[in-house]
């Protein structure tokens, strides 16, 4: 902090929200300015975006839209885990650098709608990458389950049967065959769609994708449950999209709330997670899927439904999915994955969607990538026609189950007694709310030094969210392992409250509603 | 054509250039304006889109947007092989039609930069896919050379020593081992670049895709060589750029031309295809290179580099890429492919570009679809350390050094005199300029219905293109069905250059320079 006080410091900064101007923009002026005026010299370090965010009552993505326009005209340096620095325009107070003396070229010549694609798992897969340590984080399934016997034989047997003719152009929509299979295992869930409606991706990512390039002009608003999958978030910002949160209850997505958004918004595209939602583990119930579809079919505004574990459901009903009650098919779009039940690496999803859908992501699909590879796509159709897919749900989902009781029967046995948690129905994540006090990203940080991955749940949020919640996957982790960092954890938590109590004036910590 | 004219007619449409509205805005208001005012009725048939767009000078693209746009709103009906037919609004003249009574939802839904996504590949694939047909259309590899055996053993092999990893998540990047061996293999042959420097994306259709999503905002210019790939036509537009095309002379690029567009217009990017030019077949220079790389750089404006088939050399010495010409890599994204070289089903190109882009492109990349398949990748990878690749391009190269000099031969047996034809030092295609009042798109429907398939050169230019060329393709068929194709298309251009003779008054048929 001495070091600090001899240096230049970033002026207040005064947001005028009623310009238009965009606020990052305005943010990235301010620091011009503080540079140019003397305030900032090169070398400076520029407060955290974290902190820049609060102090500015702004969102993390603006802060660091603003500092990553800043970086890409070569005003300021981003030094991973060290921060970002003043790096000064002339050169005149920085040390002779090879890239102050390069041309900018390439920063000048990005179009501006890559300035909205930052690095979006980046803070995520941080915390996964930790060798040895005991993986609470990633939402990944276990890679030791996958069936590679079965699959090998698969796709020896697809290359001995069809040959070459695999490996030549496959059709944009997608491997005839697996279609049908997917077609028909949708139908058998309810949501009556033939191999036509049916359009094979490269994992549900790119199923989202082409849905977002078919519905969203750059500056259209999309609507998401707060907080949701990042992924689909960065996704839809990196189309200029403008994401919209609206609060979830225990139920779902708030309908009312979403009601009024749909009303004063323009909103092109509603984007759900009926089934073990990542990253709060709830599934909508019937009566508010019902409720969200009736909103979305009166203001004309799509569903995407994203149902990338309903497969993995461990008690419970099953509950109808948008597409099934979307019976005449005029408002849902429905993207599926073998990501989270079968293998990630096969990058294959698929989208269900009517006609008219269909042959706009056909044609979006072809100029994008041609198609998906035609041997995998054959490979995982014999994989799941000879019965291994469900056999393989047979036996994850008995596992997924057991880690799911066992991480839930740790918590009992070893977290504070003020400390909610969700039960899952499914999926592979508990959402954790700490009591009030127990910063969140403190205590993922400190289990990470522990060796225990767990994922901060503001994260998720679109906007800066609470930080009262953490995200706990039991997917990978064995059950010894469960049990282990749930203690860890415990014993963290268990000091963390303590110290949380002893600074509340009152010494007792009042604890948030379970989400 | 009784029928016809007992049927309304579409009256003659005026287009103001001078307006602002996009001409095919223009067009599609004039055809509402006459169903409306009852010159047209439900049920009449509209002109052919290749018509219209003669009658009214624009190009086919223009026309396909307003018939597009009709169809969406339920005005107009496509039906494959028949042509478009007005539907009317009210249904009052029409059948009762279930698509009629349903509220059409999703076509208002869509974004409108999806208007822009044809069906770029339509008439390509349709001349493409009639069986027992010698096809001289298609620009993919001979499946029939693809070595099966040795890639099943590489896969095998992947699969026996990682195991399930490869069925995980990849990196966004891309296979390590697969980069470096890509950035050593650019390296050897003259572009220094390291294996931080590439992206692995699903064939070069993603890098461009990637590329564009890089540098173009929507309405931004995007310059091309004139004809061109289709396909990266398609999917500029698709993001909504806007294509300018610059003609070609034998040497490549108009440079005088390109320096001039860049001066004026704006353009973000130029697109370049400098070996074995498709569909012209032609390599540049080496000084129209490093010309155009100059007007590039002068004018700040990146080059995409499509280096598709660059391994494919027949004869004469390889030129460097532009990318290699770029030492100070300031002004060159290169995408290449194993699609021709190897197989197109593998889905797996590569783009080579500066550290500051790479970044771009991965970020893109994980927001897109995450990643490649790490399977494929990885049995790629072991195929190519083993040396097949090698040994297989040895092999094709052979052949279809072969079936070149076999499709040159025959054309000299077999074709009209007039008829004038490249020579082209490697690639899949040899580009024919036809003499004057010789149709190439009638040639090449003639053609088919004798079991034929050539593509009419027209389809590659951006607007409508002179009807003067047809684009050969020699990777498909073998020695005989070459000699036979080439016969049969010589007989039937001997009797077309006789009419054309016949009809023409001096009775001379001037012929057209070759390109």
């Amino acid at each position: 902090m001495a070091v600090d006080s001899q240096r230049g410091e970033l002026p207040p900064i005064e947001l005028d929200r009623a310009s238009g101007l965009p606020l990052s923009r305005q943010i990235a002026g301010a620091i011009r300015s503080a540079v140019s005026g003397g305030a900032l010299r090169s070398g400076d370090r520029l407060p955290a975006e974290r902190s820049l965010c609060r102090a500015l009552g702004v969102d993390r993505m603006t802060v660091a839209r603003a500092y990553e326009e800043l970086a890409s005209e070569g005003l300021v340096v981003r030094e991973v885990g060290r921060g970002s620095f003043v790096r000064g325009r002339t050169g005149k107070a920085s040390r002779p650098h090879e890239a102050v003396e390069r041309p900018m070229r390439w920063a000048r010549a990005f179009a501006s709608r890559v300035g909205q694609v930052n690095h979006p798992f980046g803070a995520l897969q941080h915390t996964a990458s930790q060798d040895g340590a005991i993986n609470l984080s990633s939402l990944y399934p276990d890679p030791d389950l996958f069936p590679l016997d079965e699959f090998r034989a698969a796709l020896n047997s697809v290359m001995k049967r069809e040959g070459a003719r695999l490996f030549g152009y496959g059709s944009a929509e997608g491997y005839g065959p697996l279609r049908k299979y997917l077609a028909e295992s949708l139908t058998r869930r309810g949501a009556a769609v033939t191999a036509d409606e049916i359009v094979i991706t490269n994992g549900s990512q790119q199923g989202i994708d082409l849905v977002a390039r078919s519905f969203l002009d750059p500056g259209d608003p999309v609507v998401l449950e707060d907080p949701t999958y990042t992924g689909a978030v960065h996704l839809f910002q990196a189309h200029g999209a403008s994401v919209v949160g609206v609060p979830l209850d225990p139920e779902g997505m708030d309908p009312v709330a979403l009601d009024d958004l749909l009303s004063r918004s323009g909103a092109r595209l509603i984007y759900l997670i009926p089934n073990f939602q990542n990253p709060t583990s709830g599934t909508m119930s019937l009566k508010r899927r019902q409720h969200l579809l009736e909103v979305a079919l009166r203001h004309g505004v799509p569903i995407l439904e994203d149902d990338f574990g309903g497969d993995l459901r461990y008690e419970g009903a099953e509950q109808p999915s948008l597409k099934a009650l979307d019976i005449r098919g005029e408002g849902v779009v429905y993207v599926g994955t073998f990501a989270k039940k079968l293998a990630p690496g096969l990058r294959i999803g698929w989208i269900a969607a009517p006609p008219e859908v269909v042959s706009r992501l056909v044609a979006l699909k072809r100029v994008t990538d041609w198609s998906t590879s035609p041997l995998l796509q054959a490979a995982l159709h014999e994989f799941c026609a000879r019965g291994h897919l469900d056999a393989h749900l047979d036996r994850v989902v008995s596992i997924y189950r057991q880690r799911r009781d066992a991480m839930l029967g740790a918590m009992r046995k070893h977290f504070p007694a003020d400390v909610r948690w969700t039960r899952p129905e499914g999926g592979l994540v508990v959402w954790v709310t700490l009591p009030q006090g127990v910063d969140a990203e403190e205590t993922a940080v400190e289990a990470r030094t522990h060796g225990v991955l767990v994922s901060s749940g503001d994260l998720f949020f679109i906007r800066s969210g609470p930080r009262t919640n953490l995200r706990m996957v039991f997917g990978q982790a064995g059950l010894a392992d469960i049990e282990k960092g749930i203690r860890i954890l415990g014993r963290i938590l268990d000091r963390r409250v303590r110290e949380a109590d002893r600074a509340s004036a009152t010494g007792t910590a009042e604890s948030l509603p379970v989400l």
